[in-house]
């Protein structure tokens, strides 16, 4: 096999067939294919597409370039995963909801690229805290207190690793295919038995339209079931930010505003039906109670206790949580309904003031940040607060104008649109 | 600007603009972006295109990577150039045949990478030939007898040769706008003042379709006008192979036998067809004058004293030519017309047999070829050779099987599709 003969294949738009696809896998991973030659594929597969074998193929391949976690010792454990949003900090609250519910949470999380950051960097942002547990580490500590959060490891999903770094460079992010089989094989290798994926759409999310989304997650619900993973899927709307806060201490403050009951918000809402579908699945219960479970260990803050209990577990000191000293308001220079929070520029937004990485040797700063004082369709005049801005960087050249105000409000807009499973 | 934003334009279809090429050439020639950049843009120019005005500003942003030759002082030059094929010789015989009319060919050429050698290649077989010329040399020879070829200097056009490179090991060099960037990016620079192209056809050329050597052409004749250089292409059959010699010491036989007159074949009808649109050009006559004159000068040899004379100049010893000692008769085992000779597979094999290279630094093997015994609807019978192989290289685990022979005749294969100007 040649990977000339591979590339031209998929130029030409042909599947490519198991034995390729794993050759393309393995021989870039030991070095034989250079970045170059599979850069080329990588948007050869991105403009031309790959069929559901081949998904499942690359699929494999990237699983079986590494190590897999061994979680059969708990029981049924249930994961979850977002693919990636502004200020998308679900985990934090979805994590501790679960657990509470009687529910195992094992969750290996990554670091952010762009954007905000990921969620380890959002817990980095506690002091003192523990994110690179050992595997008897993370097993026993989810055999504790039902959950424990880590860092991917570098010994599992190696070919994803390399293949996503080279994404990121090359303008081949945006690709069904790719972002299916980086998802599940990193989702299979961590062990999980139930799988609950928030998959996002809109102008901040990598899936820009309704139509991409339903594919992606009808492919990735399958890939779930082909390992014996159940699957589902909600589709989320992107289009609005998720929550106030955006930053990582920022995101960590505002994951206990939710958790203690003191803001009730569209994130909220969101966290509340991710954690359904997951203990739904991890108690094999109608969504239904899981719902009311969900609600009511918020309520009694059993799912705030949690979360109490994970952070001193992993050795994080709450109390310590730094904030921001420079903060800047940003005001209405105008009056009338806000129609439109621009997410994507949102986080590009935050990314500049210091809260998310441009380059992946960034440094983050932790209380670097956004809180949006308003929501849409919130009626606003003339110099009052939109949002303010927490940094320590210069902020004179930063282009602030994120929100659209007009004179007539827009349709409420919609939080779930679909539940694919 | 940026170059994941320009891979993503065009990946989605979109036209770059002048500045976004130019960024695009000057950085990579610079490093500032990587070969894996460039590849994945490559890629996505490979399946969306690129309309008349981005192959306008690529060529030009290529042609002003490097150094132009000046070659005003020669008065009008003709140039030639072949987009490639299997046992393609035509340089070696046009360019003494249109001198000896009186026209001025100033050829830089060069060498092969995969099927068979160049024209450098071919000409280094010949012994103590010099082919690096200087500036002043090359054009001091064009003044005293018309003609020189020289290998292309590094410091012309040095993004196609980055390029180039690249579009070679990332399955990238099947693209139209890229071949026209290319080609006439070298064309132009070369300093020539009218140019006559042949556009190869079929299993063996790059181009496989007239459709789209119709339009490569129709694309280089407008980049020629807008550079101010008269330009012909002839689409030209490559699904048969061009003469019957392959291999780089026999082309060069097979030159002079042309030259002679001692072999008359579609590859002596396709020289004398392109050195009359050479001396069409050069000299502002009809192509049936000229094509009158080209054969009045093959018939009196005074194209093949031109040959020698050019040889000698450049310090060549035609005497010395090598030939190869090892010969393997390949013979037919059924009867029948031969109805296909494959030019891609009969290129891979001399390839095989060291005739050309695999890889940039394998040496080639100047004696190492093929004779083909037969052409397109000859009979055979079982027994009767087919083609003989030199080669000084172990043919045990060779495939030979190139040459379809069936009950029937095939209609006669046509050399030249058509002429656009």
């Amino acid at each position: 096999m040649n990977i000339i003969d591979i590339i031209t294949k998929k130029k030409n738009k042909e599947a490519l067939s198991k034995e390729e696809i794993e050759f393309v896998v393995n021989s870039y991973v030991d070095g034989n294919i250079k970045d170059y030659q599979m850069s080329s594929l990588l948007m050869a597969i991105t403009i031309n597409d790959m069929n559901d074998d081949e998904i499942h193929y690359l699929t494999n391949a990237m699983l079986n370039s590494g190590k897999k976690l061994e979680l059969s010792s708990l029981g049924i454990v249930v994961d979850k995963h977002s693919t990636g949003g502004v200020g998308d900090k679900t985990t934090l609250m979805v994590a501790p909801i679960v657990a509470s519910c009687g529910v195992k949470v094992a969750k290996m999380s990554g670091r952010g690229l762009g954007h905000t950051g990921g969620t380890i960097d959002k817990l980095e942002s506690i002091p003192n805290i523990k994110l690179n547990l050992t595997e008897e580490e993370f097993i026993n500590e989810v055999k504790n207190i039902n959950m424990a959060i880590t860092c991917q490891t570098d010994n599992m999903v190696i070919a994803d690793k390399k293949i996503y770094a080279l994404r990121d460079v090359t303008g081949t992010v945006e690709s069904i295919p790719l972002i299916a089989s980086s998802i599940m094989s990193k989702k299979i290798a961590s062990g999980a038995s139930k799988l609950v994926l928030d998959v996002k759409v809109g102008s901040g999310a990598l899936i820009k339209n309704i139509e991409d989304a339903r594919r992606l997650s009808n492919i990735m619900v399958n890939l779930g079931k082909q390992n014996n993973i159940e699957t589902v899927c909600l589709i989320t709307n992107m289009d609005i930010p998720l929550g106030n806060n955006i930053g990582n201490s920022l995101e960590i403050e505002e994951a206990i505003d939710i958790l203690t009951n003191k803001k009730d918000n569209e994130l909220k809402s969101l966290v509340i039906e991710l954690s359904s579908y997951m203990v739904s699945l991890g108690l094999n219960i109608s969504i239904e109670e899981a719902r009311n479970m969900v609600i009511s260990k918020l309520n009694d803050l059993s799912a705030y206790n949690k979360f109490l209990e994970f952070i001193k577990y992993q050795n994080g000191n709450i109390e310590a949580l730094p904030k921001g000293t420079k903060a800047y308001n940003i005001k209405s220079n105008m009056e009338g309904y806000i129609t439109k929070i621009d997410a994507y520029k949102l986080g590009r937004l935050s990314m500049l003031i210091g809260a998310g990485r441009e380059n992946k040797e960034d440094i983050i700063d932790y209380t670097a940040g956004i809180i949006l004082n308003k929501k849409i369709n919130d009626y606003v005049g003339i110099g009052d607060i939109l949002f303010t801005v927490y940094t320590n960087k210069d902020i004179s050249n930063i282009d602030f104008n994120i929100i659209d105000i007009t004179n007539n409000k827009i349709e409420d807009p919609k939080l779930i649109y679909e539940v694919i499973k």
